[in-house]
């Protein structure tokens, strides 16, 4: 009986080491990236080990590096998942046959959703590879002009339907960098004060800009008093 | 003749050494980090060369170790001597006694202003020491929490004057923390479109937020349409 339980055991070894050897690369690429992206998180990039992300993913680092590369190579691929798909879901939240403010709206409420659920990604984007430097700085930068761009599109096809594009006070690309900056710094203290629902971080930047775009929008101009 | 013009420049020569030698520790510290800077925002932290540095300084290099340290030791120093003067020229630019959007124009055309005049030191600090990586990266990370800082004692002490504190549309720290990001990226937005004169920069972030929160004073509030 002993004997015939040891060979189902080694058989069971056998069926799911070949179950594992049977995984598609993308499955097995995937565990490695969310692995890295949970240690490098944790740790930064300089303090990351290769060890605990081959832990973590249940992954050989000889499978890692042959798959993903090494730390640096890891780090930017990491980076660059992440970077896309932040984009994507704020692309995608935004809904063209809405208002320009609720688009704006819509675009804010996805960006902080993803901020909450992938807490891990923002961390590594917005932390740890600009505190790592270039190159992996320069892709954080990539990603924000990309941001820009989208913001900018949104905010100059609102402004120039209402005869906004040449008036001095107002610029689609400025406003929008001005725009971007202050989603993503507003992300940045969320990290240290959590206790805030992403809904109202939305709705605090609505209050803080678009009022404030609203009313150039209706004509009104903010001037100095000299 | 000749011999005696000789003694002459030899005397010369000795004079202008030992007048050279005299200069004050303070003044060759401020030669080599004007030049540091010079050279920093040019090449970056990683491609500039301490031989140029002490070239473009007129200082030994033997005298720059000596007194500002090697090339890491010499970029910390930039680093917290541009961050200074510039938190400075912000906070000093801030008149107490006219009302807070006024407080926030000076302040904002105060933070333009330094920019325009030591857009080397910008680029230092917000290009190069991020792409560095920290410990850099750091000092500029503790350069905005102290901007923050600033901003939301003036946008709290409006808001306050005003009843606004409860309200949940309104949060004297995130949008401190949401302007002082916008700033930023419009500067850093600048530094690849310099023919925006400085003035337009700040009445542009002025009619993007302020008159934001200058309709939440009065009492209008920006909600979703759902």
């Amino acid at each position: 009986m002993t004997g015939q339980r040891e060979v189902l055991v080694a058989q069971d070894v056998r069926r799911s080491s070949e179950r594992a050897k049977r995984l598609p690369r993308a499955v097995r690429e995937k565990q490695i990236l969310d692995a890295a992206v949970e240690v490098f998180s944790q740790h930064g990039y300089h303090m990351a080990s290769m060890d605990v992300i081959s832990e973590v993913a249940g992954v050989s680092k000889p499978m890692i590096y042959s798959y993903l590369g090494a730390k640096e190579e890891l780090f930017g691929h990491c980076i660059r998942r992440e970077s896309n798909r932040l984009f994507e879901a704020v692309r995608d939240g935004i809904r063209p046959d809405v208002p320009p403010d609720m688009q704006l709206w819509h675009g804010l409420r996805s960006f902080y959703g993803f901020v909450a659920e992938y807490r891990q990604s923002w961390i590594v984007l917005h932390r740890h590879a600009l505190a790592a430097g270039d190159p992996f700085a320069k892709e954080v930068t990539a990603l924000r002009t990309r941001a820009i761009e989208l913001v900018r599109d949104l905010v100059v096809s609102a402004g120039t339907q209402r005869g906004l594009a040449s008036q001095a006070e107002f610029s689609g690309e400025g406003m929008a960098a001005a725009l971007v900056g202050a989603a993503e710094s507003l992300a940045d203290w969320w990290l240290d004060n959590p206790h805030v629902p992403e809904g109202v971080l939305a709705s605090w930047l609505m209050n803080l800009t678009w009022l404030g775009f609203n009313d150039l929008v209706e004509g009104s101009v903010w001037r100095p008093l000299e």
